[in-house]
């Protein structure tokens, strides 16, 4: 399939440089693209690219200076990422990644409401009195539990499993292996022994919330674990009971947070960042990776360390961290050279 | 069902503050709960939703002092955590999250013995030679390898994987998507490459363990990874080949033990805790979250930080490090006044 | 099955001290052998073990002196963990960990081919036009997606998700529970809201390659996530959309490298470290476990810390790092002593 750059624009309102009626087949990163091809750069790291790219036409910001670069046609948009992610359907267009239907080998329970064109793939198995919503897909290996409720236009990947009672709203995507509702890890301790404190609360994904592979959503105790509309889990994430995460989060992989602690609205977290237990984050933070949160964050903080400081303060601490060495040194020389000096003034006087 | 206050003091032997006719419907989070429900405290941050809760009883603490709250029952216990798991039961009492029985999907390799009332979920299947305990529940999508020997009373939740000759003994829960007895990570390098050093032996998971979501538990080279009596371990851990986990134990998400490491019994460890291999760690040990442990740690030790430390002479450490940069300055100041005084020694002498 | 010392040393190239008749009938680890068994020592931690072990026979390396310990016979060796291996092969050799061929249950999509002799367990799905090679073994719950390509001699162990597309070389192995070809993390933001970047590329694993258990190798949003010939990931690593990681790497458990990194050959990755996106790693470096590395590394570099920093240059700060709270402290008396000589030196003049 081949579409003229000039159709291309019109999709993402972009000021062309060059010549729009340039065919383009296929979209490729700008290192490894051919003649015909579309490419963009979103990371300023990649403008060394520019004039050597193969690539017949680049998405590029309306920041990027690309009038001495010939040949080529450039599309100036105002966000190249976003664009690109428009493009990108235009020549991949989003498909069914498993038969139409339902597979004869799934096993649906008693009771259990599908909406129209579910499709179910091979060896799925869905519990008793459970609903599922128009056009959403379940992929082989997806388990869902009794009295599971998964809305309409999702896509549940291979091998995910939902416990029971789980509540997953409308267009979410949840990739392999992920676990939403497994028990909090919850334990009283008497007499020299843990006892399983029982979790009977449960787990709602919100609307347009998309999750990684191999995560770990536990349900709460009492109540509900809530992920609100909109926000992006990554891969191997560990979300304990009762937490309450806001909209449009951002959270990267490998990154956990323990037991009731609540994160606001657009908080975004690092890889591999850890949170205590029942604390709260303001909207709109940043957590760097790595960090170790400690304490509640106010709105709009920015932290980094463990345990986790203000980012200005954290930076300026590990920046003294490199000279300390050095600093031990000028104070052993400084005490030696003191010394000598209270000796002296002992003779003067 | 409604339960009278009353009924509920018997089981969990507290003293009464109010009313005990009182009748109960439900259990609920203090922030949430209504009238008709009974809900709990055990951290002490959640106290200042003793005097607003719509609960018409609250199991307290015996240091809560509840005298000037009015119009609801408290039930004051020694331990409010462990006597709220036993009211959960009361209103939430325990059930068969699949089908009784063995679903007829489900594969059973030869000379594979199942106990009494054991059930088995769509899609499971389970070597040859294998054994599954009495009342053992394994759900839809648990893989068994041969020969492996799951005891009495289990609880094996959707797409875990448990590989050959493994033994879990009794009342073991394993929650979804959890691999036990996966090769240990071990190569020979020898003439620039990696030789696989095959994994033979195999992991053995004592009575009254729990193990959460997504977790990975991998078998001995030779000999047993061995979890021992009443350990809990939470999601997304990695336990190395040949490590030896003691009783009661408690592991946070996220940790990783490396391979041949001794953990004693009753060792807390924190989530995102990492360990090296070959090392062994004390009875009663606390291993902060996030720590790096490269050495033994002595049994009661506490221990924070990367590389993990004693507790007192880390914090110290880490308080000294906030003033690091005042220091830097102070040192700066300090060199200035000393070569002042020097070069005034200078001319007075 | 009994083996001769004798016949060992003839696949080990070992020197013998002591009786090569002896008979042999397992391989055990030292502290657990019986008479009658192999053992082997590679780490000298468990030197101490050489004098009290039960084991006939013990597979050392050519700088262990062994002459004073009696009524054994020792093998040495130049690399025991390598001898080590091939003799547990001796006494373990490989077996399929399945029914040979294709199980009922299995379910195999249109224009999909099987090379020969490939075994399917139960309840494995294969999605349509695959490919997968001679002798290769997928283990019951292994779901495929359309067009993904499996190479020859490869085991695929239980509820592994491979994604459409996915290249797998040739005598890959890949542990329970793990994704190859998730979606990458990447949303473009637009207007207060994430927009899902559609991930259109695929993964390639090149040949030897072997993965551990719920480990996350994310697909390319655009070309290829390499992971090239040879290299060995572990348990709960997250390699992300993009990245390239070469030739004979080990990579340890619960790391995770972010989008559009490359990782040069033999790099050594120890577990829990973290990696920014969009930098590159040099042949030969070694990363520290737990690091975070957040700039590029050069070739044969060795790492150490959160920021990552010259191995030495890092333990200096760290050694430094313990004396600061008494470094606090011998400044705070430098001032006092500082102040009095500055008073007097007022009053002398």
């Amino acid at each position: 399939m081949k579409i003229k750059v000039s159709e291309i624009v019109d999709k993402i309102d972009a000021q062309v440089i060059g010549d729009d009626s340039v065919e383009i087949e296929d979209i490729s990163p700008i290192q490894h693209s051919k003649e015909g091809h579309i490419t963009f750069i979103s990371n300023k790291k990649y403008s060394k690219y520019l004039s050597t790219t193969k690539a017949s036409a680049v998405i590029v910001g309306i920041d990027i200076n690309v009038d001495a670069i010939k040949g080529k046609t450039f599309l100036q948009v105002k966000n190249p990422y976003f664009a690109f992610s428009k493009v990108v359907k235009l020549f991949h267009p989003d498909k069914l990644l498993i038969e139409e239907g339902i597979h004869s080998t799934a096993v649906i329970g008693e009771k259990t409401n599908l909406g129209q064109d579910v499709s179910l793939g091979a060896h799925v198995v869905i519990g008793r009195e459970c609903t599922i919503g128009d056009r959403t897909v379940l992929m082989p290996g997806v388990i869902v539990g009794d009295g599971a409720k998964v809305g309409a236009d999702c896509k549940i990947y291979s091998n995910v499993s939902i416990r029971e009672n789980v509540i997953i709203k409308n267009r979410v995507i949840i990739h392999n292996g992920t676990v939403i509702g497994s028990d909090g890890f919850g334990f009283a301790f008497e007499e020299g022994k843990y006892y399983k404190i029982p979790q009977i609360g449960t787990v709602v994904i919100e609307d347009d919330v998309e999750i990684g592979a191999n995560t770990s959503i536990d349900r709460a105790a009492l109540g509900q674990t809530v992920i609100a509309r909109g926000t992006k889990i990554d891969n191997l994430i560990q979300i304990a009971h009762n937490c309450k995460i806001g909209e449009d989060c951002v959270i990267a992989s490998q990154a956990g947070i323990s037991g009731s602690t609540i994160v606001g609205n657009r908080v975004q977290i690092g890889g591999q960042a850890g949170f205590v237990g029942h604390i709260t984050i303001g909207d709109g933070a940043i957590i760097a990776a790595q960090s170790g949160v400690t304490k509640p964050i106010n709105s709009g903080q920015y932290v980094y360390g463990t345990p986790a400081n203000d980012y200005k303060k954290a930076f300026r601490i590990q920046a003294a961290l490199r000279r300390l060495p050095e600093l031990i040194k000028d104070v052993m020389n400084i005490k030696k050279r003191l010394a000598k000096l209270e000796k002296n003034r002992g003779t003067n006087v």
